[in-house]
C-alpha cells in the first residue's frame, strides 16, 4: 500500500481535534476541467461550493455519534477544502477536518473515495443533469432518464453482473440486538454471493454491510459491492460508514428512492422509525401499480424475535388500509437469517428469470413504472394536506402514495423543526380521512412512540391532525 | 477467452462476402439509457443514425485495401447496424458486414471494440457537446474544453500514468522500405516503454503500433497503450487497425488536430504527403506561439536512408518560408530507430519535468497555447484563399497557420474533389503572396510529385494558383 | 462467482446432518501427478490416507463448538475423500462430511480452499521433506531449512511485500470480553495496514482476523492475508475458521512455532491458559540468546481493562525467574487497541530498517538464531522431567528452554490424557528445581486455576510435581 | 513500469560491447534458501555454477546471429554471475553480460525473466529431479513423472485452461520466405487465441511467435502464452527470443522432446533440415505406437508455396519407410496459413472432447504412450550403429524409432564434430539396413543438400555410412 501524500497539522477548537491534509484519489480517476475547477472553486457561484463543502464534512464525520446536521456544520465552521492541479490529476486538500477520518494522521482510504465521490456527484449534477435542455425534469420519463445517468455516472450499472443486489432499510438508531441481527443478517447474504446497497449512515444501514464483509471474505469474493445512496438533505445525519465502496449523492429525496428500487433486485426492511414506515408505503405504492402487476420484486419484512411486534403492527396496519393485496407483495421472517437470505435468493433468481426472458437489463429495472406522483416532492403545506385524498375510494396504489404523504406531513408535524412550527402557527393539519384510514395510522404512530423508535422529547405522543368530515 | 455469441448468415452481393451477427460488448461498458437507443434508432432523426451507420461501417473494413470511403459504401449499402437491448446490457446487430471483421465467422474482438466505440462516440458528441449550452464552440477555451470532455469520456485521460505517448504522423500510403521503417521505430519505442497515439489507418499509422506490440511483449508490457484518434470525415478511408485499443472518434480535423497535440507528449513525423506537411505546419504554428517558448515539446522527423531527401526539402521549405527559429523546434534522425527513441524518451522526460514544475497534469496538456485560426476550420473558397496573409510581415506563427491554409487550398485545387471542380468553375485561385514564400511551396510539392507522394492521376503537376502582385 | 460443481445427498448419522459433494479447486493451482495421486488413494500407505482425511475432516469440522478431535473423528466416523481426476484438473470428493461447512448445499469457498491446502502440505511433507536425503532434520540448520522449503512451497514467502505480519497468539476459549478485545486490536492493525498470522482456531486466533477484515476493507486493502498455521495434532481441535486465507500445516508443533517466529514480523500476545505460557517462554527463550541480541523483534503483551491480572501475574513470573532482561523484551499494554497497533507499527518499521540494513529477507528472518533445544520436541516423562535444569546456574536463555519444556510437563500432568495417566501410574513428576523458580510456577498456574483459564473438570488445582532437594 | 535497479559499467573486449548489472526479478518469485544459494556459489559444487553460468550467458545472448555456442563462451570468457540476497528477495549480479540483452543499459525485461528461470530450472533438476529417490529415471513411467514434475515447478500445467497450445517445429535457419511464412501461420493461429510453443531459438521458433502476438493483440488477448522449451546442449545456438513468456530449460534432448509432445495439443512442422526430419520421425513413432491408436494429435507439415518440394521428400520418405498408416497420422497444407489454422483449431478440439470423455488433464498428455527406446538417448558410436534393426519385419513404430537413431547418426556422422572424427578414425558406419529402407534415407539427405538444408562446407554430399548384407 503506498502511502498517501499528506501535511499534517493538528488543531483544536472548542475541544475537537481536527487535521489539516493533501488527498490523492489513488485508484480513483478523478479528471477535472479548468472550467470545473473554476466553478468548484467560485465562492460567488450560487451555492456549488456550499453544497460541496458541506457534503465532504458530512462524509469526513463517518464515525462519529453525532447525527445533527446543524450541530455539525457548527462544531466544525473553520472546515475548509479546495482542488489542487497536479501533475497526476487533481489533489483535494482539506483545513480543520474531524481527526476521526484518519488514522495515525493518515486518511481513512474508504473515507477520501467518497471524498472524491461528492465531488464526481456535485459537479454531475451541476454541470450534466439540471439546466441541461436534454432532460425534461417535469416527466415521469425524464426523471427516471436523469435517474440512470447519475447511477451510470456513479459507475453503479454493471452489465455482465447477475442480479445480486440487496438493498436493506431500517432504523438509524435501532436497538444493539436488532444492530446483531442485521449483521447476521447481511453475514447470511454475504455467504450468498448476494451484495448490498443502504442508504449509508449507522445502524440497520451499517450492519448488513459489516455482516457481508465477514461472509465475503469467507466465500473469497474479494469485490463484493456495499453501495450506499444518499442526498445532500441527510448525508449529514447518515455519513456513509467507510465500508461502502460505491457511493452515489442523489440530488433529493425522491430521486434517491427511485434509485434503490431501479437499482435494487429485492429489498429487506428491517425495524425502524416513521421514515422506514414511509419507505414502505413508498415501494408498496410501487408494487401495487397496475402495470407492475407481472414484475417480480422480492420484499422481505424481518427482525429478531423481540422486534416481532414491531412486524406486526406493520402488518396490521397495511392490512387495514391498502388490504391483502398489498400485503401479499412481502413475506414478514422472524429471527431467521438464514431463511431471509435463502428467500432473497429465490426471489432474485425469479427476477433473473423474468429479465432475461424480456430482455430488460440486469443493471436498471427500466420496467417498473413510478407513477410521477411518487417522483414528485411533496411538501407538507396545511392547503397540501388538507387536499390529500385518503379514502378507499380510489385504485389502492394511488391511496399508498396519498397515505405516504399524509405519513410524510404528520412525522413532520410530530418532529421536524418546519412541520412543528407550522403547527404551532396554523394550528393542527385538517385531514379529510376516512376513519377506517385514520384511525390505523393513529394506532401505528401510538405504537411507535410505545417502542422508543421515534424521538419525542419527553413528552407523550399526540396526533398533530384532526378529521374533517 | 469465452466466445462472442453470434448468430451468421454468409451472403454476396457484388462478390464480396458479408456476414450478419449479433456483437457483445465484451470487458466494455456500453451501457444506453432507452432515450439514447431511441435517438440512435430514429431514421428521421437529424444525420445522427446515418453518422454511426458510416462509421461502424468503416471500422468493419479495417484491412481491405480499400481507401475510398464512397466507393465503401456503396459496395455495402446493404449493410445495417442497430442496438439489442439484452439482459446483460445492450448488443449490436450488424447485417451485411465485411466478413474480411471476421475469422471463422467471430468478429475480431479488437473490431467488435471499435464497433462500441463508435456508438459511445457518437452519442457523447450529440448528446453531450452539441447543443449542450455549457460549450461555447466559438471560443478558444470552449473548444479545449469540449475536447477534453470528449477525451475524458473516451477514457484517454488517465492520471497516474507517467508521460509516455508518443504521436507519430505519417502517409498511409508509403513504400514497402518506409513502412517496415516505422515498425523498427515502434519496436525500438516499445522497448522504451513508449506507448503510441496515430490517426488511425494503414502506413505510417499502423507499422509503429506494430512494432510496439513486439517490443511491449519483450518488455511485459501488456497493458501497452495504441491509440488512434479519427473523424468522421477520414475514418473510411483510414480505418482503425485492430491494433488500436483505445479509439476516439472526434467531430472534425481541427479538434482531431487539436486532440493529438494536447494528448500526446511528444511527435514522430514520416514520410507523408502533402497532408503530412499540413500537420507539421500545424504543429509549428503552435510551437512558434510566442506563449509556449518555454514549454518543451519533442518534435523528431525521421525516415530511411532513402527518405533522406523527403526530409531535406521539407527542411528547406521550412527554413525558407519560417526561418531558423522554426527550424530549431524539431530534430531530423534518418535512418536510426534507437537513437529516435533515445530523443523522445529524453524530450518527454523534460516534459515530465515541465509539467512537474508547474502542476500541469500529465495526462492533457493544458498550458499549450493553440491560437483560434487553428482551431476553426479553414474552407478553402476563392475568397478565402484571396484574403490570406502570406507574407514576412507578421508574427511567424501567423504565418504558419497561413501557410496552413494555403496550403490546405492547394491541396484541395490540386486533389480534392471540390476543390478541383472550383478551379474549373472560377479559374486559378488567386494569392496575395509574396515570392519567397510562394516560390518554396511550389519548390515543395513539385518535389513531392516527383517522389510520387502525391495522387496525380496520370498528369503533370502544374501549380493551381497564381500570385497576384 | 462460478458456482462450484457439486452433487448433494443429505444424510444423517446419529443426528448430524452430513454432505456428499466434489468440490473443484477454483483459483488454485492443484496438479498432481499420477503417482502422488496414487500413494494418497492406497490405504496401505503407512498412514499417509488417514492423515489426509483426518485433517480434511477437521478442516470441514469449522463452526462447530467440537473442539475434540477424539469426539470428532467419532462424530463422523463415515467420513471419507478421495480424489477425482478430471480434465481440468484433479477434484475432491467428500462422502459424509459436515453439513456446516456448506451453505444451501454448496461447499463455502474458504473451506474448500483449506481442502486442498490439507492436499497440498500432507504430499509436500511426505514426498519431498520426508526420507529426503537433502534435509537432515538432525541438525538445526536442517531443520531451518525444512521450515523454509515448507512455508515457500506453502506460498507464504512472498518476496516484494514490506515487513507487516503480526502474529496474534492466546487463548481458544476466552471470554467474551477478551474475544471482542481481540476483534478491536485486528480492526487497528488492520486499519494500519498490518496483516495477521495465528494458529487458527476460535477465540483470539480468529477475533484478530474478523476485525483486520474490517479494517482492510474500510482501507480498500483487497489482499490482506489472514494468515493461519497449524499442524496435525491440533488441527482438530482448532479448525482454521474460513477467512484464513493462506493456510500451512507444519508436520509437529516444534516446526509450527518455528514457522511463527520466521514468517512474523512481530508477535501480539492476548490472553489465553497454559499453553499460551509456553508460547510466550518459547518467544522468550529465543529472544534472550546472546546472538540474537542486536535483532529487533516487537512483542506486546494486551488484553482489556479487566484481564489485567492475567498480564500482572505472567509479568510477575518471568520477573522471578528469567529477570528483568526477559522482561525489557516485551510491553504490556492494558486495553489500548489504536496504541498496541501503533506499537506494532513502530517495531516492524525498526524490523524492516535492520533488515534492509543487513540484507536479510523480509519475508523469513534468517538471522534469528533458535537453538537447537527450542527445536527439538520434550517428551514429558518421569525420566526427562527429573533431569531437567531448573535453576539459575545457566545462562538465561537457556533456563527460559528448561522452563518452557517443564511448563509442557506440568501441563501434561494436569490436563492431558497421557500425563494424568502417568502421574496416575508412577506418582508425581520429581524435580530438582530451585524454589525461587519452582515457586513462582506454581503461584502462576494456581492464578490460572482462579481465573478459569484451565480445564479443570470440577477440581481444584493440585500440583502434579514435587521438588527432590 | 518501474525501472530496474542496475549499475552499469560499460567494457569492451575484443569489440564486443558488455554490460556490468543486478537484476531484479519484477513480478516474478525466486526465493531461494541459504543451501540453495550456497550450492550455485560453491565452485567446487560438481559443475553446477558451469551450467548455471553458461545457460545465463546463452540467454543473454539472443538476438545475435551467433549460434555457436562454443565461439559465444569464448567471446564472453569473462562473463560472470552471482546471486546477491536483498531484503525484498534474490537478485542476480552480471558481469561482462552481452550489452544486446540491454537497452538504453537496462535489461529488457523478457530476457531478465529468462535469467530468473535458468536459476530456477538448474536449481531444480539438481536438487529434486537428480539423486532424488523418489524417481527412477531408467523406467518408463519414472522419466514421465519427471518430466511433469519439472513442467509443474516451471509453471507451465494450468488447470482451468482449455486445450490451444500449438507446438511448431522447424528449422532455426531457414529462408526469408519461409520465414514470413512461419509468422502469418502464427498471425492465424493467434488470432483464433491459440498459443505457440517451440524449441526457442530463431527461425521457424521465432516466427509463429511474432505472429501470434499480433493476432493476439488484436484479439485483445493479453495472457497468450509463448512457451520455449530447451535443453543445456541446444541454448546456446538457439537462445530463447524475449517474446517467450514461460521457458522450461529440460536436463536432455529426450525429455525436451517428450515436454512437447505431453504439452501440447498438436504440432504444426514447418520445413527444416535433418533435426526437424529427427522430430518428425519421433512423433510417428509415437503415433505408430498400437497403444495410442485411439487418440487424437493433430499433425501437420506447412510451408509456403516454394518449400512445397520440401514436403513431396519428407511425405515420399515417409511413405516408401514407413508406409501409408504412418501418412494418415499428417496432413500437408501449402501455403494457406488460416487454413491450417482451422486444421488445428478443429484438430484440438477433438484433442478436448477425447480428454473429456477420458477424464484426462487438459494440460499434460497422460494417456499417450511414449516407449523407452525413444525416452532413451541414443549415442551413434559404430557398434550402436552397427546393431541398429533397420527392416520392416518388426512393428512400424519400432521402425521409426530406429529410424530416428539411424537418422541421428547419419546426421552426426554428416555434420557433427564428434561423428565426423569418428568415421575418419574407424570408417564408414556399417548399417545393416534392407534397401528398401536405405535408399530412400539416401535420397531424403541428397535432397535436402540440394535444397541448402544442410550445412556443408564447400563440399557435395555424400553417404556416411555402407550397408552391409
Amino acid at each position: 500500500m503506498s502511502d498517501l501524500p499528506y501535511r499534517v497539522i493538528n488543531e483544536s477548537s472548542d475541544g475537537y481535534q481536527t487535521i489539516d491534509a493533501v488527498i490523492s484519489p489513488i485508484g480513483q480517476l478523478n479528471i477535472l476541467s479548468k472550467v470545473e475547477v473554476a466553478k468548484l472553486l467560485d465562492s460567488s457561484q450560487s451555492g456549488l461550493y456550499k453544497l460541496f463543502r458541506n457534503c465532504s464534512l458530512a462524509v469526513l464525520n463517518t464515525g462519529n455519534d453525532l447525527d445533527d446536521g446543524k450541530e455539525l456544520l457548527e462544531r466544525y465552521k473553520d472546515f475548509d477544502i479546495s482542488i489542487v492541479q497536479e501533475e497526476r490529476g487533481i489533489k483535494l486538500s482539506v483545513k480543520g477536518a474531524p481527526a476521526e477520518a484518519f488514522v495515525d494522521n493518515k486518511m481513512i482510504r474508504g473515507i477520501s473515495e467518497h471524498l472524491f465521490t461528492v465531488l464526481r456527484d456535485v459537479i454531475y449534477t451541476h454541470d450534466e443533469i439540471n439546466g441541461n435542455p436534454k432532460f425534461n425534469l417535469e416527466a415521469s420519463e425524464g426523471i427516471t432518464d436523469a435517474v440512470f445517468h447519475m447511477l451510470r455516472n456513479a459507475g453503479m450499472l454493471q452489465p455482465g453482473l447477475d442480479p445480486n443486489l440487496v438493498v436493506c432499510w431500517g432504523g438509524h438508531s435501532i436497538s444493539r440486538n436488532e444492530y446483531d441481527y442485521t449483521k447476521e443478517v447481511g453475514y447470511a447474504l454475504g455467504l450468498r454471493g448476494l451484495d448490498i446497497c443502504t442508504g449509508c449512515g449507522p445502524g440497520a444501514m451499517k450492519g448488513p454491510m459489516k455482516g457481508a464483509t465477514i461472509g465475503h471474505a469467507k466465500q473469497r469474493i474479494n469485490n463484493g459491492r456495499y453501495i450506499g445512496i444518499t442526498e445532500p438533505g441527510i448525508i449529514a445525519a447518515e455519513a456513509p460508514n467507510p465500508i461502502v465502496n460505491q457511493l452515489a449523492i442523489m440530488p433529493d429525496i425522491e430521486k434517491r428512492l427511485e434509485a434503490f428500487v431501479r437499482l435494487g433486485h429485492g429489498i429487506i426492511v428491517f425495524p425502524g422509525g416513521a421514515g422506514t414506515t414511509e419507505e414502505i408505503l413508498y415501494i408498496l405504492g410501487i408494487l401495487l401499480h397496475p402495470d407492475n402487476q407481472q414484475i417480480p420484486f422480492p420484499l422481505v419484512f424481518t427482525g429478531p424475535e423481540n422486534s416481532a411486534e414491531y412486524f406486526t403492527r406493520v402488518d396490521k396496519f397495511i392490512a387495514d388500509t391498502l388490504g391483502p393485496e398489498a400485503q401479499s407483495h412481502y413475506k414478514i421472517i422472524i429471527n431467521d437469517p438464514a431463511a431471509v437470505a435463502r428467500e432473497m435468493k429465490a426471489g432474485i433468481q425469479k427476477v433473473r428469470e423474468f429479465r432475461k426472458y424480456s430482455d430488460d437489463a440486469y443493471y436498471f429495472n427500466w420496467q417498473l413504472r413510478i407513477s410521477h406522483d411518487l417522483q414528485q416532492p411533496f411538501i407538507p403545506t396545511h392547503d397540501n394536506m388538507r387536499n390529500l385524498e385518503l379514502h378507499k375510494n380510489q385504485p389502492v396504489n394511488q391511496l399508498a402514495a396519498n397515505l405516504r404523504r399524509a405519513f410524510s406531513g404528520i412525522v413532520a408535524g410530530n418532529v421536524k423543526e418546519d412541520g412543528i412550527c407550522a403547527i404551532e402557527k396554523h394550528g393542527h393539519f385538517e385531514l379529510h380521512g376516512d376513519p377506517e384510514i385514520m384511525h390505523p395510522v393513529d394506532e401505528l404512530l401510538e405504537s411507535f412512540a410505545q417502542q422508543n423508535r421515534m424521538k419525542l422529547p419527553g413528552r407523550t405522543y399526540i396526533p398533530c391532525y384532526k378529521v374533517i368530515k
